[in-house]
């Protein structure tokens, strides 16, 4: 996605140690009006007209598929990280392990929010190791529902997430790829590698 | 807001102890066709044309100020809960204290997104005890901005936070005052009970 790519070498600022922080218009500071954009291209990339549920994770996650949700008329469940004392009754659960907050999270999802009947698009902000994104698609397969697909905004191809998620036989679309970066060359993307 | 309190009516769960569980719709699983015309009305309520960014906390404020955002033209920004080591550079921070969760959290918003010249509107699912607004008000007021008010969806009427917020001088619009509730009668709301 072109705009996002762009967005990315004008704002994204690349740390040592492979960290790229988009924080002022994705992850802490939300441009919505971009992220409508992101909506609209998942639209494109599933059409798939029985997808009827998006699911994803706290926290940066919900903001992109509620928006993303509207271009799909369908309701967000979103994941969440340990248990609280307002979550009651089943739920389904998984450990994810959070490379950025060098901790394990139990993760979980109401029972009643996910079903067999249901066909799901995960959407994440991020994919990386891939830790969440399993996790996410670990929940779903417990519920015995369908994965559509999932929609992620910026994947680092440097990383292996993308591919062990790909090698499930999960359809995997991220906006923006980004195969290298370095503080003084920037990102390298995977369109531009390709060309 | 008629809509939301007919939905609280029929989806939401009053559990002992003062607890309604709206995660069915709101909080977990989230309708965003409904949270779409909370959006609205929060446009309604809040038609200050000055109004240039909304600022939430993670992790259910998020999706909802998302939606609403696009009914004000602005960004999005999201309070974080403790510090995490992928945020750099001078933060705002405040200490909100969860009574769900029993434990105090530390929660920042970088100082580049905010500033003296913003006028914030505050956007979150619940009002309680108000911990969480005193927070995220006390972090504007240290940025020097300037707050339009705050939108908050459900608001505990049988709590004192909306009083304590309101006594400082500060528009708090909430959607659904709930004045009492028990899990035989349901729920009194805030008109109802003036009726």
């Amino acid at each position: 996605m072109e705009l996002l790519k762009e967005r990315i070498r004008k704002d994204g600022v690349i740390k040592e140690g492979n960290v790229l922080k988009v924080d002022s218009f994705l992850n802490h500071q939300m441009d919505i009006a971009l992220i409508n954009e992101m909506g609209k291209e998942f639209r494109r990339l599933f059409p798939d007209e029985s997808i009827n549920k998006i699911l994803t994770i706290e926290a940066s996650g919900i903001g992109i598929a509620c928006i993303t949700a509207q271009y799909f008329g369908c309701p967000v469940v979103f994941a969440k990280k340990t248990q609280s004392i307002n979550i009651d009754g089943e739920v389904y659960s998984t450990q994810i392990k959070s490379f950025t907050h060098n901790r394990t999270y139990d993760v979980i999802v109401k029972k009643a929010f996910l079903s067999p009947q249901d066909n799901i698009l995960i959407i994440d902000d991020f994919l990386a190791n891939g830790c969440a994104l399993l996790g996410l698609i670990d929940i779903v397969k417990n519920a015995g529902a369908k994965i559509a697909g999932a929609g992620i905004v910026i994947e680092k191809g440097c990383q292996c997430g993308g591919e062990l998620v790909r090698s499930q036989g999960i359809r995997v679309e991220s906006l923006a790829i980004i195969d290298s970066m370095d503080p003084v060359s920037g990102c390298k993307f995977r369109d531009e590698v390709k060309a």
